[in-house]
């Protein structure tokens, strides 16, 4: 399949919106993919299950914290070092390009990546939404080494990693992105196409891209959360899904440490009546409550959009007095797993309470 | 030549004499000199001019903070990784071991490395002592690169860093080394026969080994410290030199900092008359000063010993009311170099006070 340049807006729109408020701003990314694919030409985009069992797969993300990342991006250069030095390190040439995460910025960065390789770029991921830490993804739960990994910074300083676990290849990562000015370019979890189709989770490009592409011809018909809702109810993984709260930003708590942007933000409903919803983030929405109630906990998605237009709004966007409306999206099967619960689980984030799915919270 | 492993405590000696109050403790380097000896025998020693000029060499060095090198060692195959690494990533092997700094520990992991490598080590380093960061060698200073730079933690876990310049990687190696503990083994400088010969401080092991066995001798004939500055008199860089100060411990500040021992210790006159002198230390000692008077400054060495025993000090064995006499000495001429001031001068350190050699400075 062939993406289209106008594609691009509806992937970071619909990436923005599996971004849960991380992942970094999809508007840059948009306009980084716009310039390569200028340049390089568009990739094609393959399926999982199309991509040899032995084809070589790297990937490309950009790491740091969403508050650096709006104001540094990739020069391209950066992202070719990435992946050269992990063919260095391996000794192998890349066949394709995955991306890790489809939240956000990085849903952008592999389609520079693959522009500018030549590669074709495979529609799947590692989560389906986006998370903080690169433990967090399917392919550390099912045992794919997230080392070697590279990671590459904007005056092409370089530094390949190689750790026992994944978690501690993230420390060490994460020391070295703060170094580097917390907005770096890295390929990790270097993978064969096999690991891919067995534990990734499949499609995920195409359904960033179907859920943009709701959302803005839900404007057009009038009422775009539920042109997203009804969207999502027919989709493999995100059927689950709700509206949590119709409200406003009445406070909100940011700040930006250990190379994360952390903190949580309340929401008053929108007729002053009833109880205001609570959520925490690290880099990503993680809970969101009303009161005492737990609606919606990670690794399910909590959304957050503008009330109106349904574009999704990021972390480091919210502001006092927005109108929004929060919406609990299923996560795919594969990330509830109790595996996959020990990595990116509520415990994984400090949380003291355990996942329950959004169905059973909310009675969907 | 062949060192013997009697030799090993006089060139812990000297080399804690060299290392200038850093570098680690030489004590801990000596322990595991001598067992990784017991396992794989006696390393050749090699002379710089002997060395053919395409000769592939690698420096192998301990990483961190003293105060935490005295309680964290190396394992052995933390080294022997660090070497692999550097030869995956260059795609040579090496054929000679290097010491980058001689004084302290880091002229004992040389030794160590060249035993479990079954290699060669080159009696020459990078800066005839001890220096806190990486870009602090003549190697630097006259265009060899620091990267690629290995480093390596106890528990295997590693880093390839390739940067433009040395202190980028400095930088950035510390990140590292902060995040794994602050004591760590890297490989840095890889280099060829032909720059170890150009650029190198030569001989200065055997120095090392001398200055130790003087001190001891001169313990058996009952003035170590005369012993000591006699011999250096005769030596072909460390000839200007004085007893600055015989006195005591009054006042130790010391912290440890982004990755580094930091302070300044005081000393009083034995007799309680005439001024205090103060040393300012960054792991190692970088000046001393009588009142307003400054005696010895970076890159000259400021060495403190036991006035009795004339037993170097390092910086994190400082302790209230100890005996000491303080020593200047000087540098080899190509640290002397407005090249090199730029790099390991006063400057370097923020002290705003230009560098002027010992024997300007004391009337030698």
């Amino acid at each position: 399949m062939k993406l289209q340049v106008s594609d691009l807006e509806d992937i970071a729109r619909g990436a923005a919106f599996l971004g849960t408020g991380g992942g970094g701003d999809p508007y840059i990314g948009r306009l980084l993919a716009q310039a390569a694919i200028a340049e390089f030409g568009m990739p094609e985009v393959v399926e999982p299950e199309d991509v040899p069992d032995d084809a070589v797969v790297f990937s490309a993300a950009m790491l740091g914290a969403p508050t650096v990342l709006v104001e540094k991006a990739s020069n391209g250069d950066d992202i070719d070092l990435a992946l050269k030095r992990m063919s260095q390190r391996i000794g192998k040439k890349p066949d394709y390009i995955l991306p890790i995460e489809i939240g956000g910025l990085n849903s952008m960065l592999p389609i520079l990546a693959a522009a500018r390789a030549g590669l074709p770029l495979i529609n799947c991921d590692g989560m389906g939404r986006a998370f903080p830490e690169i433990q967090m993804v399917t392919f550390n739960v099912y045992g794919v080494s997230a080392t070697p990994l590279t990671v590459v910074d904007e005056h092409l300083n370089s530094a390949i990693i190689e750790t026992a676990d994944a978690k501690s290849a993230e420390d060490l990562v994460r020391a070295v992105a703060v170094q580097m000015g917390l907005s770096v370019l890295v390929s990790v979890y270097p993978m064969t196409g096999k690991q891919v189709k067995d534990y990734g989770v499949h499609h995920t490009l195409t359904l960033a891209l179907e859920i943009g592409r709701k959302i803005r011809q839900g404007r057009e018909t009038g009422d775009p959360v539920e042109a997203l809702l009804s969207y999502l109810r027919t989709t493999q993984y995100y059927n689950k899904c709700k509206v949590l709260f119709d409200g406003k930003v009445t406070d909100i708590r940011r700040e930006t440490t250990r190379g994360f942007a952390v903190g949580h933000c309340n929401f008053d409903p929108l007729d002053g009546k009833g109880s205001a919803l609570q959520i925490q983030f690290q880099n990503e929405f993680l809970i969101a409550k009303l009161g005492e109630k737990t609606l919606t906990i990670v690794p399910d998605l909590v959304c957050v959009v503008d009330r109106e237009t349904a574009e999704p709004i990021t972390t480091e966007a919210l502001k006092y007095g927005q109108r929004v409306k929060v919406i609990g999206v299923s996560a795919a099967k594969i990330m509830r797993t109790p595996e996959s619960l020990k990595v990116f689980g509520p415990q994984a984030f400090g949380i003291d309470e355990p996942f329950r799915p959004i169905e059973e919270l909310n009675l969907l």
